[in-house]
């Protein structure tokens, strides 16, 4: 791709992106900005970015699952302030080996998970350099709403949580040994395939966190149910008991459990690598939240309650009553 | 700083680039989003993005530099459609080995830059990564007006331009020798620093495009006035006749020539050079706008006007007479 100038390059890809129809779009690409609407006169702003070899890896994830995970976590991003995901811009950094599909192919995964959740993407810019990087920007609209904040959880509260856990962790653990198997012809579960399809396309809770109107406080799960619970308790001055988040998560652990038996865990040590994946996991962008407690919001569990923090404890987090390491989890930079 | 997590390296920045006071900024960073007010309805949104190799190299820009650059190439791209900048996000990719004193210049940078237009930086995220990467999305807000696209020129316009033509350009064509003449306790004309400062850490003509209400089309320099001048002229569907844009930018001529001279270029190439500097240099962020003859805005200088198209000829430009090869300027992918 090194031969071609930037603006062949966005020949190929706007028109996979463009998508002429949306009511928050006033003017889409191809000027010095792109112009969107707000007509509550407020608008929600997150950026996130991935890294070739950080974030995913060539030999694994396809253009498409590379777009297509760019932009969903992005999206969660909007969704987790309870806010409709509105417009994306994408800036891209490419080595000029890179190929025009493999482009094709990652704007056909961007547009993908855009059109599943009614965004567009409205902008970006596109530069040379020696490893990809996807720098992702996402708009969104709360309706008049206000947006959910961390910072708004109250003891007594319920902690709920929608979307999966411990997918995506589980599928990064196995992928390697899936693709070898899947290269040998070998036979690979149902559930092993859907662990590792969300590690490389993750479905985000994104639906559940727009329609959270009832929620005191949210986020989406980034880097782990126990860490992002402890974010929402420090901003929130609380600490949270999560009594039985596993049983909670039944489904989840039960798909889990059927992957670590596959990927060879000695049946003894399963219970506590699904409890890994499920408290610790990041990357599947479920929402974690606070609400009254009747008034959780359709599709999500409790999994625990906002309790008052003693003296200099808040954001502490108890797991099956006992407290938990703070920090622990997922550490981008220092990984 | 590879040793840092990204909380601890969000807690060194933070303060840097926080700005508590903004009427534009509902709720700052620290959670998935950000919330930015759009009291009128809409809002304008841009993303640019620097690789360190390509864009800068650490031997001649300091961390300071880059986050100065970043950011006013993204202010200017707000200013360009006639919007105030309100707010910018900032995604950062940092090598393992880069210090913590880079990053505070970073950040210094940017809240420079930011502080000089009125902008806040609301967000951003950090990864690890082979080489630097910074992409920055900016917001801006027109206030009510209509923005002012690019494809809004008509025949009869005046064609005119606010800010410095080339002196980036030049910059970056002697900075090695500066640098080197400096390191030797030379003498460096006060001319010469200047663009090289102005390649270092430009400064857009953003007070300027934010004020050109009048302007019919307008954009930023980014790659050379005539070949932005042609992508305005195409999306207008004009083209434009630069009669003699050197004489209006005499003053940038005086002292590109003084560096010309400084560097040694034989006085009979140096007329052709600076022309060069000032028709194809790009980076300066200057506004090019089109506007009724008794309506060319505050800061701006003629260079030009809007002509018809014949047929088949939109976006042709024409520099004193002659036809400009379309499509020749800074073209980043392929450099």
């Amino acid at each position: 791709m090194g031969d071609l100038t930037e603006s062949q390059i966005l020949d190929l890809i706007l028109p996979i992106l463009r998508r002429s129809d949306s009511p928050d779009v006033e003017l889409g690409p191809g000027d010095d900005s792109a112009v969107v609407r707000a007509p509550h006169g407020t608008f929600t702003v997150s950026t996130d970015v991935l890294v070739e070899g950080r974030h995913f890896r060539n030999e694994w994830s396809t253009g498409y699952d590379v777009g297509w995970r760019a932009a969903m976590q992005n999206l969660a991003d909007a969704a987790a302030m309870g806010a409709r995901p509105t417009a994306l811009v994408v800036a891209l950094v490419l080595p000029a080996t890179t190929t025009l599909a493999w482009l094709a192919d990652f704007a056909r995964g961007v547009a993908g998970a855009c059109e599943r959740h009614g965004a567009s993407v409205i902008g970006g810019d596109i530069s040379s350099g020696d490893s990809i990087v996807v720098a992702v920007t996402v708009l969104g609209d709360n309706d008049g709403r206000p947006a959910v904040t961390r910072s708004g959880a109250r003891a007594g509260d319920v902690i709920a949580v929608a979307g999966r856990l411990g997918w995506s962790a589980a599928g990064l653990a196995v992928c390697g040994r899936v693709l070898q198997v899947a290269n040998e012809n070998g036979p690979v579960p149902a559930q092993v395939r859907a662990v590792v399809d969300a590690y490389l396309r993750p479905e985000p809770a994104i639906a559940e966190g727009v329609s959270a109107s009832t929620a005191h406080a949210m986020l989406d799960v980034s880097d782990g149910l126990v860490l992002d619970a402890q974010r929402m308790a420090e901003a929130s001055g609380v600490s949270v008991d999560l009594a039985d988040p596993l049983a909670a998560s039944a489904y989840d652990a039960a798909i889990l459990r059927e992957v670590a038996a596959w990927w060879g865990v000695p049946e003894g040590d399963q219970p506590g690598l699904v409890s890994e994946w499920i408290l610790s996991g990041g990357e599947d962008h479920a929402m974690v939240a606070a609400f009254a407690p009747d008034e959780v919001a359709e599709g999500f569990r409790p999994v625990g309650v906002v309790v008052e923090s003693l003296a200099g404890s808040a954001g502490d987090v108890l797991v099956q009553g006992r407290r938990w390491e703070r920090d622990s989890g997922w550490q981008h930079f220092a990984h």
